[in-house]
Order: C-alpha cells, then sequence, then structure tokens
C-alpha cells in the first residue's frame, strides 16, 4: 500500500527543472512588458511544479522563485528557500505580498482560461479595477517548447499507447459496434496505464476517452473543433461512436486517449475485418506519405502555414481534396501541438502565423472522410528537432487486420 | 446503422418543454431586472435546445422564442417560427439583431463560466465596454428546479447506475488494486450505456470516471472538492484510487458516473470481500440513517443548512463528528444538487442559503473516514416531492460483498 500520511513537496520538478520553465516564461513576460503575473489554472500549476493543486502561483521578474498560495490540499509543505503561504481565498493574497514588500500593481492574468467574474475577483484583490495584462499567451508560447523532461514524459506516453494499439486487433469481436469496439480500447488503455481525463484547453471542446469512427457516422459534422466529427452516441456529447455495428472490408478509425504520465501523445490508426475495400487503403497510405513528408519539413524556422499547404498538395494531387480533413464539414487544421492538454500550440493550418522551434511536441493528422468507405487516415506524435520531426508513436502505419 | 445524412432540428426539446424552461429563465431576468441575455455555454445550450452545438442563444423578455446563432455543425436546421443565423463569429450577432431592430444594450453574458477574454469579445461585439449583468446565477436558479421531462432522464439514469451497481460484486477478483477494480466498473458502465464523460462546472475540478477509494488512500486530501480525496495515480490527477490492493475486511468505497442520458445521478456504495470490519459496518449503517433523516426532511421549503445541520448532529451523536466527511480534511457540504452537471444548485452545507423546492434532485453522501479502515458510507439521489426526497438509486443500502 502506498504512504497516503506523508507530507508532499509542493515543487515535484526539482529547482531545476522549474527554472528551466520559469526562465521560458519570465522571457516571455520581458518581451511582453509583464511584471508580474499570477498562475491558477490546474494545467499551468501542473506545468510549474509537476503537480495539481488548487491555489495560486504569483511569478515576478524581480523574485528568483514563485511565491505558492494554497488553498487546498493541506498536506502540501514548503522546502528550505521556498515561500508557501496557506490561504482561504484569493483575497489574501493582496496581504501577503504587500507585507513582504511586493507590488501588486500591473499583475497579469490568464484572461484566456480565467471565467470573468474569478478574473475580476483577483483583480479587485490586488486593487486592480480591471486587469490590464494578459499572461495566457506567454505561458502557451512557454509550454509549446517542451523541456527534455517533458519530452521524456512524451515518450512514455507514446511507447504505451503503442503497446495498446499494437493490441486492439485482438479486442475485436465480430458483430461488435463502434461503441461496444471502443469500451474494450479504453479498457486495455487503462490497464495499461491512461489515466483516462483527456486534459482539452478552453471550454468548447469536449471529449470522453477519445474517437472510434466507422461507416458512414464518420461524415457526420460536429459541433466540436476536433479534427473528425461522428454523432455520438447522445444528443448532450455529439462527436465519435454511434453504435454503428463494424462492417467486414470498411475501416474502424481509433483515436483514443493517450495521457499515461499526464502529457498525452496523439496517435490514430485503422482497423479493419475481412478484405478493406482499396479505396480506404489507398487514403491510409496517402495519410502516411503525408506524415512522412511533413515531418521531414519539420525543422526549427519551418513555417506552420508551409506544412498545412504541403499536405492540402499532396491531398490535391492524389484527387483527395474533397475528402481531406472531413467531407460534409471540414477542420481547418492538419495538426497541433499537445502535451499537458490536446490543444497546444503550434497550430499547423492554412492561416498559422506559428514558427517551429526545436522542443516542439506536433501531432500530424491527415485524414481522409471517403462518402460510401468512411474515415481513413493516421496520426502520429512527432518532436521536432534539428533534422526534422521525429515520431513517438511508433505503431504500424498500415491498418491492422482485426483477429 | 444510424442516419448519419439528416439535417438535425436545432431544438431537440420540442416548443412545450422548451418554453416550460425559458419561462423559468425569464422569471428569473425578471427578479434579476435582466431584458436579454446571450446563453452560449455547452451545458446551458443543451439545457436549453436538448442538444449541444457551438453558438449562442440570445434570449430576450420581448421575444417568444430564442434567435439561434449557430457556428458549428452546419447540419442544424430551423422548423417554421424558429430562426436561426449561421455564423462564423460572435462578431456578427449584433449585425443581425439591429436587422432586426433587436437591442443589443444591457445584454447579460454567463460571466462565471465563460472566460475574460471571450466575455469581453462577446460585450465588444455587442457594443459594450464591459459586461454589465451576469446571467449565471439565473440560468442556476432555473436549472435546479427539473422539469417532468428532466426527471424522467434521471429517473433513467438512475436506473442504469443501480443496475450497474448490482453488477459489481461480480467484477471483482482477488488480489485487484482499486484501479483495477475500478477499469472493469468502468467496463461495466460504459456497456449500461454509459456517456463516460462527467460534466463538472466551473474549471477547478477534474476527474475521470469517478472515485474509487480503499485504505489508508481514503485518508488522503485533495485539491478538489469531491467530497472524498484519495492520491491518484499521478500527480496529474491527484483524486481517487492510487494502486491500493483490495485487502479482506476493509470497505471499497465506489463512487462512479450516472451519466446516461446527458442527465447524471450520483451514487456510492461500500464493498468487501471476506468479513467487514464491525466499525465500517456501523458506519454505513449511520450513513444509511443519515440519508433517511435527510430525505424524510427534504420538502419543499426547507433549508439547505438545516439537513447539513441534521446530518452533522447525528454523527456527533454517534461519536463520529471526527470523521464525518473526511478525517485529515472535510469536505464542507453533505449534498449537492446535480442534473447536466455534478455541482448544481441547492447546497447542503452549513452556510448555505439555498431553500428547497418541487423538482430539485439532490444527491446526499454522508459519508465517513475512518482511520485504519477507510472511506466509508452511501450516497443516494433523492428528487424533492411534495412529501420528501424520493430516491432514484435504489440499490441496496448496505456493503454488498464482493464475489
Amino acid at each position: 500500500m502506498k504512504e497516503a500520511n506523508d507530507f508532499l513537496q509542493i515543487n515535484l520538478l526539482g529547482d531545476k527543472e522549474q527554472a528551466l520553465r520559469l526562465n521560458r516564461i519570465y522571457n516571455g513576460m520581458r518581451a511582453a512588458g509583464i511584471e508580474a503575473a499570477i498562475v491558477h489554472s490546474n494545467s499551468n500549476i501542473y506545468y510549474l511544479t509537476g503537480r495539481v493543486f488548487r491555489g495560486y502561483l504569483f511569478l515576478s521578474l524581480t523574485l528568483s522563485a514563485p511565491i505558492y498560495f494554497v488553498r487546498q490540499p493541506s498536506t502540501l509543505r514548503s522546502r528550505a528557500g521556498e515561500t508557501v503561504y496557506r490561504i482561504r481565498k484569493p483575497e489574501e493574497i493582496a496581504g501577503h505580498l504587500c507585507a513582504d514588500n511586493i507590488s501588486t500593481a500591473n499583475v497579469a492574468l490568464e484572461l484566456n482560461t480565467t471565467s470573468y467574474t474569478e478574473t475580476m475577483r483577483i483583480a479587485h484583490a490586488l486593487g486592480m479595477e480591471f486587469p490590464q495584462y494578459d499572461i495566457s499567451g506567454v505561458l502557451r508560447a512557454a509550454r509549446s517548447v517542451k523541456t527534455p523532461a517533458e519530452l521524456h514524459m512524451l515518450e512514455i506516453s507514446g511507447e504505451k499507447q503503442t503497446l495498446v494499439y499494437e493490441r486492439i486487433p485482438h479486442l475485436y469481436q465480430e458483430g461488435m459496434s463502434d461503441i461496444e469496439f471502443q469500451i474494450e480500447i479504453e479498457r486495455a488503455s487503462r490497464l495499461e496505464g491512461c489515466l483516462g481525463l483527456f486534459r482539452i484547453g478552453g471550454q468548447e471542446m469536449e471529449l470522453f476517452m477519445g474517437n472510434v469512427l466507422t461507416g458512414e457516422n464518420a461524415d457526420t459534422p460536429s459541433p466540436y473543433d476536433f479534427a473528425m466529427g461522428g454523432a455520438g452516441a447522445d444528443p448532450s456529447l455529439p462527436v465519435g461512436a454511434n453504435g454503428t455495428i463494424i462492417r467486414p472490408g470498411y475501416p474502424v478509425m481509433v483515436d483514443v486517449n493517450g495521457n499515461y504520465t499526464g502529457y498525452m501523445t496523439d496517435m490514430t490508426r485503422c482497423f479493419y475485418s475481412g478484405e478493406l475495400k482499396e479505396e480506404a487503403q489507398k487514403a491510409n497510405s496517402l495519410s502516411s506519405e503525408i506524415c512522412d513528408s511533413l515531418s521531414a519539413m519539420m525543422v526549427p524556422g519551418a513555417k506552420a502555414s508551409d506544412l498545412y499547404m504541403q499536405a492540402l498538395k499532396m491531398a490535391e494531387e492524389a484527387g483527395m481534396a474533397d475528402f481531406f480533413m472531413g467531407h460534409r464539414s471540414h477542420a481547418g487544421f492538419v495538426g497541433h501541438g499537445l502535451g499537458i492538454e490536446i490543444n497546444e500550440a503550434p497550430v499547423i493550418a492554412p492561416r498559422s502565423k506559428d514558427i517551429l522551434s526545436e522542443g516542439n511536441v506536433i501531432a500530424l493528422e491527415p485524414k481522409f472522410v471517403i462518402p460510401g468507405i468512411g474515415a481513413v487516415g493516421i496520426e502520429n506524435t512527432y518532436i521536432v528537432e534539428s533534422n526534422g520531426g521525429r515520431c513517438i508513436t511508433n505503431a504500424p502505419s498500415r491498418p491492422m487486420q482485426l483477429d
């Protein structure tokens, strides 16, 4: 049994790793003219401490370390050199900072992710009538370039997700619906250590454990900004599997949760029983070729928009543009950054201004929805290195036959 | 195979049911001095249309029906009498309203759930410098009193969740960890139709499919405002099962997702192998007695705070106050409203100002964490009716022996 009664270090990362991440943020703050910030979303607290807790980190260019304000749990403790205040509400932050002679003027807040009510509450607690500075963009940019420790966690997730995907053919039984098949994949993922939670930035997108699509359902547009749609099992969650029976010859596209470490990889593969329709085989090969072409282009300094245009060009040359990233409804991107959340920077889209950097982690998912056939394509997660993208989701890219 | 190519009615509820819900909101708006509002969170769009889509509903006391602004999916269509505008961004809303001679002054927004950035974007799009009115409280109050159609969906969820709980003893195998046991319960829930998604209002609380607690792990405080804690499997999601092996005689508390219809019920039961420790049996009986006592008090007009005080009094009289709602860390409530989200009004807490109304749906979860024993107690979901709470999660309340 694990020890439950230990008090816990507030910073699980260690000083060196935390400093790496803080320095990225500090550089961004300097460039944006931000002197101090308060960070409190779960994803960003996790980024800066290696654990989720309820509270606030006060960051300042004039301090060497964050000041921690903890609401819950009560079991967090500080080590030498760390300042931790236990608070019950954000209104207590200003008093502590004032007593330490730290200015709360012009503190930047997480405006993209904090509700208006909560934002105003924190702003007022700090003596600001309205928030003047937004730390969201700085955090997003910092998080888009992963540290070696983060890359290691992503590699572990990629290895575990690959193991699960290689096991998927054995999970199928004839006559299964897409939902039944997905449930067995969910179970296999969880038994391999998948944490289940699928973290999505923002409030608009919702998904349970991923998306399994087969048949005509693949062509049902969804309200969410995922690459693929599907009607879902219920109008309260209109995305993904809808109970369609898996038929011989038709592809089943599996895109399920790769969160094994707090950092998520993203992988899609197609499966089939019987003999896969030729159109599906061709489209899967094209998807794989696009991944290879784009990953070779994934060098530091590359334009994200150039990658998208290359993918579109290859789809057009193959006569598949009408089916690229959907058919009745088209997703506006072919890839996305990921890590703690599934929708990080950079975005591989036609109007993206993002420039790739070494240490970006990007999922490429050139997919096709072919009427009468279904959804076809692969997705891999790559680390941007000096000579191109290195794949960390290394299951075979060909469609896999179900046992 | 389900038909994917149909266009979809934007309002799945039907006019009569939608009018019931709208009238509750209009009454709240009148009381709050709000003339018009824009609703766009997934939960509230689902409440007002019976489906989730990406877009906005414009509500006004001067209009008989909402005006719909749809971003995605493109497949939504209007029926006679419905006004639907297809838009790409919120900036297009004002133009349509202006053309229809509808004022956009003083429109209330969902300030409790919309990010600061998005709030300001919508406010500016409507010509407001800052939002002046908040519709969040009106929506929360309206949603806390369920319509007969909503109660029916909750009853279905309760029936399905009960079926799954009765099956739980058969899912156990000797030597299982809490996580392994939970995975089998997740699978059984999903096969019975559980949608998986666990909707929580706000941005602070995160949970996958629920919480399975055994042994000392039950006494590990969590950062989240759930009734119970647990260390979880990873510091990125510090709640619930942590790999503790289930031991004979010790309770396993199971509190997993009851979202079978878009409306969630909430139920907790304890399970054990071998012979359950006497302290656990007694605590479970006390929990069950508290539920019975409080549900009898659950009449329209009852004070939520009185229910909490009664639960605390019963815990005190039994000498169990130190273990009530936690031991090292205590939750500040014994029950909560629920429906589309797990944390709706009313809240059964000592300082709650909530007064119960007929049609409230409330989960009561008087639980105990006993050092050396673990977490013990039950949870049921009740509908507030004229003569008290009617339970809709009717699995046996006694601890159930694992096969």
